[in-house]
């Protein structure tokens, strides 16, 4: 089972990194991480570079495709390169999926048109104008479009992927393995359970924006 | 304020990149991922590449260390390079941390001798080996010393670590940045929750092992 994580300027490491940590534990997962040009591709906070195994023409079908979000989706929404590769390669997928923002690139590549779908919290309006039907939940599935919201819900995203397609005894190992038994320091990880403040902050505030 | 990301073959990514999305976002954080050797260090899978920017020897007294664990630590236990420059920017720290097996090399260092500490729940026993004092908990603090328990717990712990370093304001606002309102789609992250024949399973199964 081939996957592919999508890798472009400025993408946000832990969308990426949080659903592999379980996908890569799928029985017979291949995962190649691929981006126009092969090589290291640098992070939002430019402190960190992911490599490239390959280019996106070299793997134009892969059975999972997986999209993170992060502030550089912006001017990917309008690569024309990308968003070929996304229809393309979702011609043949088995799962279609994304993390954050990603689930914008999938937007506006057209695939999530009359669909529920997830996304960061403070892009969900701008799902709404590419035509998808964003909910607020953490990780949305409709068909074989499996959506998860900001950032660390890329964890979530993955068992439950895992799940679907290994079987939820598996899913639990590969939990019990990454020892995923959260206990966040605060309860502040939703715009429904932060103080209204941070939530109006960050809104407003473009050095927080993902988009 | 100075990170310090320690890599070497065969890490375990999610360790890396869990922490270094909070860390990431500390007002006057610079992130520095360092390895023996400076280029692209492959994680446990074999599928994921990260790019070490700088040698260890380039970053002598960074203020804060952060270990990942995974499969590859075991024969960092006996590089002296590692531990040896362990030991040197321990001893002008502000924090010295880890996730997962990465707490058994601060031991091997002598770093975590009589201390309290927190491992991958597979390898409390041999932190007590090796001089610890293992709890069992997500995330322990003694002194400058921060560690966490297995890949995930990195999470819980960069965003504890945020909250000390800059105020619960601003690891708050991280925290809804990064939409870490965890829903795990199962109850088996911990060996106290998951079924027992799934924790025997990963006992008796060198494939699961972390170390």
């Amino acid at each position: 089972m081939q996957i592919a994580v999508v890798l472009y300027d400025r993408f946000t490491a832990l969308d990426a990194v949080g659903p592999y940590e379980s996908l890569g534990r799928l029985p017979d997962a291949e995962i190649v991480f691929v981006a126009e040009r092969a090589g290291p591709v640098r992070s939002d906070t430019g402190y960190l570079a992911l490599t490239a195994d390959r280019t996106l023409a070299e793997v134009p079908s892969p059975d999972i495709v997986l999209v993170p979000g992060g502030p550089g989706q912006t001017p990917q929404m309008e690569n024309g390169i990308l968003l070929d590769w996304l229809r393309t390669a979702d011609a043949t997928s088995t799962w279609t999926t994304s993390v954050c923002t990603g689930s914008l690139l999938l937007a506006a590549a057209g695939l999530l048109t009359g669909r529920r779908a997830a996304g960061h919290w403070l892009a969900l309006d701008l799902l709404k104008d590419y035509g998808a039907e964003p909910t607020g939940e953490r990780v949305v599935l409709d068909g074989k479009y499996v959506t998860a919201a900001g950032v660390s819900a890329g964890i979530d995203m993955g068992l439950t992927l895992v799940g679907r397609i290994a079987g939820d005894e598996h899913a639990r190992a590969v939990q019990l393995l990454i020892e995923y038994d959260p206990q966040p320091p605060y309860d502040a990880g939703s715009p429904h359970k932060a103080p209204a403040h941070l939530v109006e902050e960050l809104r407003s505030n473009s050095r927080f924006s993902p988009a």
